[in-house]
């Protein structure tokens, strides 16, 4: 593994021009403070993209060098292509890992993995979260304690809508009563989906040093293994079945063709 | 439960009228046949909708009055629309019970729910087909022994690009030497999904008695239970938290906005 | 379903004799106040056991008759018999269904079924307990609302250590500061299993409205489904192979005997 | 990750020495000859064990040692002491990673794990087996085509009674026409388990290339990952509770002490 593992951090940078505290807490955008945490691990290639680059900064030849995406959008999951997203499904697919940030809950390229809605309850109060390690020796949890903190916050609370996810990393105790599971781990094709809670852009959480470390964590987790899977839809030619076949009854195909999609 | 069963047969019902053979083996459409296996159960209420009728006949009322549906399309899944996907796809997450057939593994809504693309290799031999339960107790196999077998059938092959199933209830095993999980369950929001693997067009697999029984216990397995979960993404006031707490650091939101979606 | 449920409810009943405190909550011992609690639903057939009994009240007879066992132990785990133990883990995999109790965390049966140790992180203050509801439409959470609160109990912590579960139902919050997944769902063999934290011994927990009908959802949700699935594992001899075959190289067992176990 | 991956291999060692058939195709014996296979990985330490030796070599000091442990038994499931099997499995749940193969799943340690009885169906008649892949991306498939035979096996047929696998990685087609899954993934606190079919004692199914491949990669797969997770059932006393709060209502426990187990 002396090969650095490629990271493109995908923000949708409207908030922190079109809201002065945002704009103040994230001088070089949402993007380029969970890069900046990012480059404190030396096993990382970190670039950035934005929703207003051409095709959101995710071409073929970015996605195709990109071993790990973040991705933070909250008012604009709407302005995103679906050719984009089609194009961000397929990598994870093939084996790219995927983590998820806060209000990305919502965003077109979570939702089609999951097939469900992905909503839960909210409330914008600058609340005390403390986030538990429930899977204490997993690779994502390395370097935290029993919990950690985060001093304000938004709280996202329960029931969220998500298929059960394969391990839970993270559940969140918020100060005005509710919990949530903060930490989730998902593989779709042969592709690593972490999801993250923290990160409202009105509260420096990215800033904090423990966040930083469950990213950096689980870039490292969402690594691709094994190879690309490529996908295609084979037909079998009769003559090249393992056990000896011949035709019988009727058919709609020839030979070798590709069937309908 | 007294109270019947609503199953709603949904069929493509294109190649039934365009190609001569399948239209001669599904003289009523393979829907009709479908929806006639189910009628052997006086347990259900059996409708069908087939692609051309308005809203492909899966309108908000029938769908609000149905607790289960079939689903059985092939060479025209790119013309069902996406709003009666997005609707059927809401249906199920509120608890709605979908069974998915055949050559319904590429149809938009199993997709969607799903997240991967489903794809599989497959030959159209009219080889032999046979079925082993997986699960000898569960109420998808009732019925049958630990086998049965379909004379003539197109082979669909392993790798599945599926998600993991909660439960394999079949595996098939092919004369040309293939094998294939054939009976699949997952749950997605409050609506049970089964994808059930037999039936191309061009053989009589629908008129098979297990391949009937099958179905039938599926539609009793996937029936709605519980309540439905009718998706929200509630705003909780500051003042209608659990604990008391007050408001910290900036915000986005008034109290009690509907947020970004 | 005319039929009625037919319930056993497993109850530890020492601290109950011995600890004054404990004799006075539950002057019936734990089980008899659970029993009265599910008697209040016409649909069940509800006996006790325990384990001062012979056979700790789990005889063959009786666990044949049953179609859920609920289970509370706490300070003799130990004490219980590991061929019953054997007997009942015999039955939840034929398809008879569990409903394991607070405390019951540590039971021989429940670590038995899951693999794992269950640990967990506890204290015993007295503090408010407040669940939500992570599934909403599911059976075993209806009736109640967002969440419902227990005024005093023990507090059970993360990270708890059981396999992923099927479905997470509950999760607590703790005015200490500590969240639990304390309504958690697994499938052995054919049969359900619920795991509900609440019921610590010196709070009057099994008399709370909102705990006794979360039990009687269990007891619905966990009722035996299909057939039971009775174990076995058969030699099947060459001239019975679904495919022609013959004997190829060497072998150990003669056709038809049961082999190594 | 230039550290070698330290492997134990274990073996019963039974039939070798009392069966000349199985002796004369394993003259190492089979832990000898996976232990062989396993060496062709220059990233490897390997060491056997066998039930003959004290403790059946699997002392304290040599788990601890161990990354990665490998597990073939058949005729003296039995002999294992119970001791043994309790520290493997508390081995497993620090994060150790367990390869169970062929007749393995019958021994202790796999049902202890798994909480099922790991029956099957079974046919001894040398025939063909093919096993296909179905997670082409997976670490455990590379190297592979779409699939690979073993011209000579025992036949393992389904149901295959465990709880549903993380992942299948391989399906086999037997020649006399059952399937099986052959490659099946868990994880049980912080260890990564791996069960592979293959490898009855009368065929030379350990010296097949493929074989040996899918064992080394499932070593590389199975290597513990983050940190050993130590399992306690920690007191949080009331003055260290996360919040303030103050004892309410009766106890049973003192402060810090262990509690029941």
């Amino acid at each position: 593994m002396s090969q650095k593992i490629r990271v493109t951090v995908w923000g949708e940078n409207v908030h922190e021009k079109k809201i002065p505290l945002v704009g103040e807490i994230y001088p070089q955008g949402m993007h380029g403070q969970i890069a900046a945490g990012l480059k404190e691990s030396g096993n990382f290639d970190v670039r950035t993209a934005t929703l207003d680059q051409p095709e959101h900064g995710l071409t073929e030849e970015v996605l195709a060098q990109t071993d790990v995406l973040t991705w933070w959008g909250h008012c604009a999951h709407g302005a995103v292509e679906d050719k984009i997203v089609d194009r961000v499904q397929a990598r994870v697919l093939q084996g790219m890992g995927l983590i998820v940030l806060h209000s990305g809950h919502y965003s077109k390229i979570f939702r089609r993995l999951l097939g469900t809605t992905c909503s839960l309850t909210w409330r914008e109060a600058g609340e005390k979260e403390r986030l538990w390690v429930c899977q204490p020796g997993h690779p994502i949890a390395q370097g935290l304690g029993t919990y950690f903190e985060i001093p304000n916050e938004e709280m996202y609370g329960e029931p969220f809508a998500i298929p059960t996810p394969d391990e839970t990393i993270f559940i969140s105790w918020f100060e005005g009563g509710e919990v949530f599971r903060s930490g989730c781990t998902w593989k779709r094709g042969n592709g690593k989906i972490f999801y993250f809670r923290p990160g409202h852009e009105t509260y420096p959480t990215y800033q904090q040093k423990e966040v930083q470390l469950v990213i950096r964590n689980a870039v490292n987790w969402a690594r691709p293994e094994g190879s690309p899977w490529i996908d295609t839809c084979p037909n079998v030619p009769i003559d090249q079945a393992p056990e000896k076949i011949t035709q019988q009854g009727g058919s709609l195909h020839k030979a070798g063709e590709a069937g309908y999609r």
